[in-house]
């Protein structure tokens, strides 16, 4: 592990360094508390001044931002790498570090792992104890599995993922390369799929067997005890890009676009396609059979019950939330809402029998729905 | 595996055939895929026009769509299964395609299994690597439990249950016959008993030690990740042939009626008792001591508060969506709702004193809650 | 194991005996089941008539519930233990009889366990068979983990600590004293934190490792399914005595004050801080960087989307369930709430132009909004 230097770094994320590009950097830290051979960040203006007095070896900052701290006289005589995107630029030097210090540098199989004997497991790959990797498994080079974790029998994971212990892939199913998934994931198990059927006292359930695969893209993340379920014919399809939080449920022949990111907790059910770029909030849940439009906005908490069909919105169904008492008071209104309406109505009718003629209650009543 | 025909196909799930009875069939297929030896179905007329153009070598239909499609001239010279419920024959015969294609024929105990000596699993179980099973837990004929799942001290597994990989059944736990456990599924983990206790600074809690049992019927499947906790004292029971999707969450002693529907994310409180032949969509959450009746459907994202006492009724509490803009402007109104019912209250009030006598406003104000 | 006596059990609890204090007790029972080698409790003055009938062989009451059954003729000749909180000595003395009947004694490393050479695993361990304890990781004395789970790098438990089968604690990562995380609970995964780049067709995602850990305090329990993050840069940290439910997620970078509990599948987003002795509902969601009060309830459902100052306050923001029929008639004009406020102004407006000079109607106005 040697020591980069300021332009190394620079130069590896496609920034410039103003000051000294053989200055050595030996990690990162937060701007107040970066000292004086460590590398810090300003994505966010409000931190200019802490910009201004930190002890950081240098700063990545934006040029914007440069030219804000030397106006103000704080460039002088110190150390810059300047990026159009300061966070990314840390982010990627964070990785940088991050690997060098924690590198798992174990390759093999452990003696506990289960291979079967026709899985591909290139020799680059760790394989940790009690594994199990059924007949006829794929794995890339620089797979990485951790222990107690499972991988079912003709299942393919691609270059470079890692794998936390207790994960379970199920037969079939397909991971991309450079995917992250994190313990207590579930990939492939079987859609929620049943044909209703009368039973003597009420409607009862045939399953529908789940044939079709969990096939997520590359660069997927997927956080702990988060569930993609096989599909039922066709597959479910995770594309590329693709993050999702812990505890995330993604029902049968869902299809999630590239670079859409799903926080904690939201359900997407079944066939819905959610468009690329979207932002989905935790909690969220949508409703099956539904087609999301790119770029869409979910807030957390939210239920989305329709299609939405124009690109780029921002969407909200949450309650707002109230000291229990207020809350008690407006829900039993809200339960009565067409009464109130209708008490509203009638009064309107009252006064336009009072005006008749009257040109502005009748403008009211129109814009009403 | 010997290719059905037809006749066989139909007699199997008491349906009949229309045309040759002797025609073998490979597989299954969507109406608009299916090539000349596959079975194909037609569940809802909006797809007559694709059954009346289908290349498959049959298609099961209902008695009344057979006839529209012989009204329109598309029955003659072609091959029919003809069935009640064409869906439910669907599955039924995908099941013994999928049985036949995915048959798992391992037997025996895995040598890296842990069983205790005086575990009961008979020899018609597969036991994989890893699985771990303690010491009085019994197992019926044909059980299997894949790699690196758990089943604790004392506890039953019914004929023919399939269990996959990394679940843990916890100690004196039932599970029925024919169920299906998905992987990350917790059978029996403490429910969430704490008696309060006033501590120094604030409520402290004491655990109340959980002694019941999660006790689960015979065709019961649990998706992916889906925890049911053991009872306090008494047991939590899910009774026979309910399905509950993934990360469904039941506390304990909830008891849910025979061939109720949980979709994935709801959450059941303790001790509450659903129905049987419920419908629960998914992230719907129940306050715990409630009562629901039978037939019940809760739709998707709904908080259910209170008993359900009347059976067969649809239920929702879902703030309904909006572009954000339009949301905070409502959101600002539901907050102020008990304002603007009192301004409403006001104007009647005063229009009533304007027009004293008026029957038609005492009428409004009497309707009102 | 010997039968402890009334005066023992007393004892050790703080409590009184009334009766014969060498009355030995074989186990607890509710009031209307308890046999006469049984104690039974009563916490709630509902349940006087069965306190009264009980043939329990002592019964836990409150000095004033004592009082009750006394002046009602209830109390001669029977035997009682007299506690401040009944329901906490029932709790304590519960632990004590499940403790002893399902004490498990079992000691040492399964022979298929997988513990690193310099991992600290003192004697009076349990570790069950596939543990997997790597490098580093340091237990503390009594600590049993059970079948199939992990423990990594260089993470420490504490004593007393058990952890049931298929739990996942990562590396570094701190579980203190007495602690119970059950299957499938996850410690330590990756928080989601990313820094958005503009892509060639729209924003995607870099991933910013997460340095941080999680860090459990004492006498924490973790339900099944249960995910707590590590943190970004600094820890996400569970201060002592929190219980958590099933299916919680908890994301990196929060706080949750000492003794909170949190109901099942509730989730918190990034960096929020939530205070002491706080009571949060299932399925209750909460915006990211917010800061709750000590003493805080939460109804379940609710969705938290703004810091709360005040402590002690109760707060919901569930919309009212309704049948199906009558929910879409309020949804629809909570869709429009916007445009009946508008209309009650338009009213105001108009008989404000009609009684000019109406002290009362320009008082409503001032109220609104």
């Amino acid at each position: 592990m040697k020591t980069p230097t300021l332009g190394q770094l620079a130069t590896e994320n496609g920034a410039q360094v103003v000051g000294d590009p053989d200055l050595a950097v030996r990690g990162l830290a937060p701007l107040d508390q970066a000292g004086p051979d460590q590398l810090s960040f300003l994505s966010n203006p409000l931190y200019l001044a802490q910009a201004a007095s930190s002890t950081a070896a240098a700063v990545i900052v934006s040029p914007a931002d440069l030219e804000r701290l030397r106006a103000e006289g704080h460039a002088e005589g110190r150390h810059w790498i300047v990026a159009r995107n300061p966070y990314v630029v840390f982010a990627r030097i964070a990785q940088r570090f991050d690997r060098e210090a924690n590198a798992d540098l174990r390759t093999g199989i452990d003696a506990r792992a289960s291979v079967a004997a026709d899985a591909v497991v290139p020799a680059s790959c760790f394989i940790g104890p009690n594994v199990v990797i059924e007949s006829g498994a794929r794995l890339g080079e620089r797979v990485r599995i951790l222990a107690n974790s499972f991988v079912g029998a003709g299942a393919q994971v691609g270059d470079d993922t890692l794998v936390y212990a207790n994960v379970s892939i199920y037969h079939r199913c397909v991971v991309g390369a450079r995917c992250i998934l994190h313990s207590g994931v579930v990939i492939g198990a079987d859609g929620f799929g049943f044909a209703p059927d009368i039973g003597p006292a009420g409607v009862e359930y045939v399953k529908i067997p789940q044939t079709g695969r969990a096939v997520l893209g590359n660069d997927v993340e997927v956080g702990a005890n988060t569930a993609i379920d096989r599909g039922a014919m066709a597959d479910t399809v995770i594309e590329d890009g693709c993050k999702l939080d812990n505890q995330v449920q993604i029902a049968h022949n869902v299809r999630v676009g590239a670079h859409t990111v799903i926080a904690g907790c939201a359900a997407i059910a079944g066939s819905t396609h959610v468009g690329r770029f979207c932002v989905i909030g935790g909690s969220a849940n949508f409703a099956g059979h539904l087609n999301i439009a790119d770029r869409t906005t979910v807030s957390g908490g939210t239920s989305i019950t329709k299609s939405i069909t124009k690109p780029g919105g921002h969407y909200t169904s949450v309650f707002p939330f109230l000291p229990h008492g207020e809350w008690e008071k407006n829900a039993a209104i809200v339960r009565g809402l067409s009464k109130l309406r209708e008490r509203v109505m009638q009064i309107e009718k009252r006064l336009r029998g009072e005006g008749a003629g009257n040109r502005n209650t009748q403008e009211i009543e129109g814009k009403s729905s």
